[in-house]
């Protein structure tokens, strides 16, 4: 066979240099998850910071996800965990410590991974108010009318009682989890100043909307008020559409209006220092840090 | 609060253009998993042919392949696997069909997700055929001598019985494993001619190399040999060092000499058309093409 005219050596494959062997993992866990933002957003704070990191969707039915979501926390090489839509409370149960603003929700949004194991903190609540704020807006000391006490209203209500707002009205029209919620708020914040029930918009100075009502439906709206005072400041917790009826309505009225993506795109940075704080300590040691979450 | 001057809207956050929630998930699931290449090679070929896809490095401890395995399969948006070592044989444990490489080989290398569950095939023998036949050598009617019967060398035994070389002799040290080999291969391959234990090298055509003896150690060596026949075409499965001491002992005798990356990278293109076909079919339906493993 010495007398063949071997083939050269083959040039290397094609490759890619955004993903290898060595690229940590972190993910976002939720139910659909087609529409997360956060493996474009998240992805490019880690790579902006340096890190060889990829943040990827994964999709977990809901009957699945007790059984699949501790075997994921196993990958060795995954470093952190963004929960969505509707694993937050799920996922919460799976951890051996949460942070406090956790605890008073008990849900998840972001969860990191110590030297010894898992994390988890909720951050939806102050990527709201940060969102609000950003836009030049305390909310220290103002009378916030919040729609919703579910899962996002929840993380919204208690950032707002925990940043002091002077009144919190929330509107929930199932009367037992509205109660119960207040009732978690008062406990958690003896100071503050919760009520349930719909104040007249000309009492408010900030107006939040934690429903789903408008999301994917342009020509749905949590209120059915028509004129919004324009002193009022309006946040909408949905993000597809990003101008909801709501904030048409509020924009029209010549309100200062905040918009969903600005919610979770304030997150950003946070969720980030959190799951790469979270890699260098142990659980017992890793401090909940109020600046993570204010 | 109408009278203050509120920022304006934040500009969108910035991301990347290579993940998003819709990117279709793969992985290479092994331990270690830092040396795996398949993620940026694999990843180019899937996003080549027009697919926003991603190949991901997933670290699976040995201990904890039994548990976490079969709850990653049921990740939504996972839609294939690339098994490496030391994980072959276990992944082949959870298939409900496999094709017939790996029923022989019993261990897997590729799944791929049918629309209603999982199929895998062990493609590493015809990797490595394939990188041999590619240099200009045809396998069929040569006389072959294989060092090792372990998970590499059984897929590159039963690929060279498949492809009819006259004669085939495997080195294996350990003795049943070797003898429960050779039987495998005569009952899927009646008419192959195998046999146990090391010829002259003065009467063969091709040395194979499929044990671990120098990977990761530039002077060690599976054969004692320093004089190789120049019309022996040596190939070694080992990666790292590309160029090990088997091989460097093959150059500077004059043979042909194939590299390990060149049977990983010739199953790039094999393994891409596995995955994507998958998605096409259910698992009654799905054909183990003989194309797709020669």
């Amino acid at each position: 066979m010495n007398n063949m005219s071997p083939a050269p050596v083959p040039p290397h494959a094609g490759t890619v240099d955004f993903v290898s062997g060595r690229t940590r993992l972190y993910g976002i866990v939720g139910h659909p998850i087609r529409q997360a933002r956060s493996p474009a957003t998240l992805t490019y704070e880690l790579r902006r910071r340096g890190h060889d990191a990829l943040l990827v969707p994964i999709d977990i039915a809901p009957y699945d996800f007790d059984a699949v979501f501790p075997q994921l926390l196993k990958v060795g090489n995954l470093d952190g965990l963004v929960v969505t839509v509707p694993h937050k409370a799920r996922a919460a149960a799976h951890m051996k410590r949460v942070g406090p603003m956790a605890a008073v929700c008990r849900a998840v949004s972001v969860l990191g991974r110590c030297r010894d194991g898992w994390v988890g903190e909720m951050f939806d609540g102050a990527g709201c108010v940060t969102a609000i704020e950003s836009r030049g807006v305390r909310v220290g000391g103002r009378r916030v009318q919040l729609l919703g006490g579910g899962g996002a209203g929840s993380a919204i209500a208690a950032e707002l009682a925990r940043k002091g707002v002077s009144m919190l009205r929330l509107v929930e029209p199932d009367r037992p989890r509205g109660e119960a919620l207040v009732r978690a708020l008062r406990d958690a914040y003896p100071a503050s100043h919760i009520f349930l029930g719909a104040s007249d918009l000309s009492d408010i100075d900030i107006l939040i909307n934690a429903t789903p009502v408008g999301m994917l439906d342009p020509d749905a709206a949590p209120i059915d008020d028509l004129a919004i005072p324009a002193s009022v400041v309006v946040m909408d917790a949905i993000m597809d559409p990003e101008r909801t009826k709501l904030l048409r309505t509020a924009e029209a009225c010549g309100c200062v209006c905040v918009y969903g993506r600005e919610m979770l795109e304030s997150q950003v940075v946070r969720a980030c220092d959190f799951l790469l704080r979270a890699r260098e300590h142990s659980i017992g040691d890793f401090v909940f840090h109020p600046d993570g979450i204010s």
